[in-house]
């Protein structure tokens, strides 16, 4: 087991800035081990009062969209011309797969992940969606702490993650290519409306016309489509991490949710919203874990739901009697 | 206590297609008596073989969108084009605020209440979401034991019951206005998405140009969607219920649909996936009303949570507290 520290050592080191202890401190929430939450649940407390200021972007699409080199590009636009300090968390849920697809390829995010005001953190592999969720989300108010004043969350797009993220950040950004057949889009139905912008990517060359287009196409489909509780009416841009266009616009938006979600209160609402949400969340997981496992319920639950999934079986009738079976 | 009869004695009358019988199968499903449910898994039980062969229509737009002058016309179409026997179940979450709006108006679907071959049921009010789905659940399939080969399951599209109408429907029917402003239109962020269709109501007169312009507007914003596991390309069509047209496109919509997803496997899957998730749905809404009403948790409920929403306390941190007060 690494060593660990005290939770005022872990708590003094983050706030002071310090990426060593910031990482151990990440470490520390990803950790399954009961003495490891315990310690985590005690330095969450102590950093939660300078947690909060900071501007949280979701930032999702396929593979093939050009997410790295997109982060890269707009990162060091937000750390050069804005002065922020940024922290970029990376969820993916296929490097259990691929044997770590996302910092697998060392030259990723190269010039970002050299920079004194960067930070950049891939989830471990292998876990559940409820533990990447939990770890994901302490550690932004960890990086928070640390003084980061931007935070990415960023996830692949296809899979189940992309709605807990969702529900951690203040603004989703969706990265799309223009043109590609519906194999490459490849996303999830409902991830669309989920979206506060949407970035056409590699709009650079011959592909600036289709992105433009696309742009003009997808910026008169989202009109279409209800305002959400924000009154924000998500953005269609254009941009090219290789040209480095396009991003100015990209970061103009997020600053214009910022500034009318702060104007008209849903900022605040939204992130009270979320931490209740992710107290009900929790509790939810931890019951149904306890369900799920009790041996009285493992022993029957083949049996019973194939009864339920094949119609010969109420739902509501095989839960009662799921219930039965235990004391 | 209105009177009970034994479980063969419901599911004979089921069967053999009485009404009086089913709605008084209904009551029991509807019933929140621990005695009733009882009885009302024994019913389910017996009719269980006999249901699942209709197709089940989830039809929900705001109020102002004329749905039951729809509903009227083209449940009346099928009758009289197709001969359908067509089964409507209402749910309307607001009817406890408006003392039951949804059949308060005794003029609401005359023509098709009176029909033989019709069955017009609306929810009770005043009961739990979780109610509602389990009651209009198994609603569906009593009406479908009792010989319906449609069956319609009606929202009013803004409340939280079209994601669960969504999970136990085979097709998802989004009425829409045109040129209303977002207050008519109104329907929550993300219903869109779910739509197997969209029909342009009282496309009639002077509303026909709109009509038809708002058609193509949404037709091509929902190309650029992606699909759906169903393969399926959502349709947006016009209609009257006033000159009773356009009612025939979208019945051909519903059996398109139902030919391709037949084909390609997912109507059966679909309809798998429906039932296993209303086993965990119910698991779930069991464990978390447990949880919520122990009085220890009570207790400390509004304590707790108050510290989580105003972020003083972790969400995870603060659920390990209340699993701490159980024994």
């Amino acid at each position: 087991m690494p060593k660990r520290f005290t939770p005022d050592e872990y708590a003094a080191g983050v706030l002071s800035g310090n990426r060593v202890l910031l990482s151990r401190a990440i470490t520390l929430v990803e950790s399954t081990l009961p003495s490891d939450q315990a310690l985590a649940h005690a330095v969450m407390e102590q950093v939660l009062p300078q947690a909060g200021k900071s501007v949280r972007v979701g930032i999702t699409g396929v593979p093939g969209v050009g997410k790295s080199t997109f982060i890269e590009a707009f990162g060091n636009h937000l750390l050069e011309q804005h002065g922020k300090k940024l922290a970029v968390l990376a969820i993916d849920p296929t490097s259990q797969r691929t044997g770590g697809s996302i910092l697998g390829d060392k030259t990723r995010m190269e010039t970002l992940s050299a920079n004194p005001n960067a930070y950049i953190r891939p989830s471990p592999a292998g876990k559940t969606l409820g533990g990447v969720a939990r770890s994901t989300r302490e550690s932004i108010l960890l990086c928070e702490a640390a003084g980061f004043d931007v935070i990415f969350v960023e996830t692949v797009g296809v899979g189940q993650s992309e709605t807990a993220v969702h529900e951690m950040v203040d603004f989703f950004l969706l990265l799309m290519l223009a043109g590609a057949g519906d194999e490459l889009q490849g996303i999830k139905k409902g991830i669309m409306e989920m979206a506060d912008a949407i970035a056409i990517t590699k709009a650079d060359g011959p592909n600036l016309h289709p992105a433009t287009s696309a742009q003009a196409e997808y910026q008169g489909a989202l009109h279409l489509f209800p305002l959400g509780k924000s009154q924000w009416s998500p953005k269609v841009t254009v941009c090219s991490a290789y040209e480095k266009s396009g991003l100015g616009p990209i970061w103009d938006s997020v600053m214009e949710y910022v500034q009318l979600t702060q104007q008209n209160g849903y900022f605040h609402h939204r992130r009270q919203e979320q931490n209740l949400h992710w107290l009900r969340h929790s509790i939810r997981q931890q019951l149904e874990e306890r369900f799920y496992q009790h041996p009285a319920v493992q022993a029957q639950w083949e049996t019973i739901s194939n009864q339920v999934t094949q119609g010969q079986k109420s739902p509501f009738a095989a839960a009662a009697e799921l219930f039965q079976l235990l004391p």
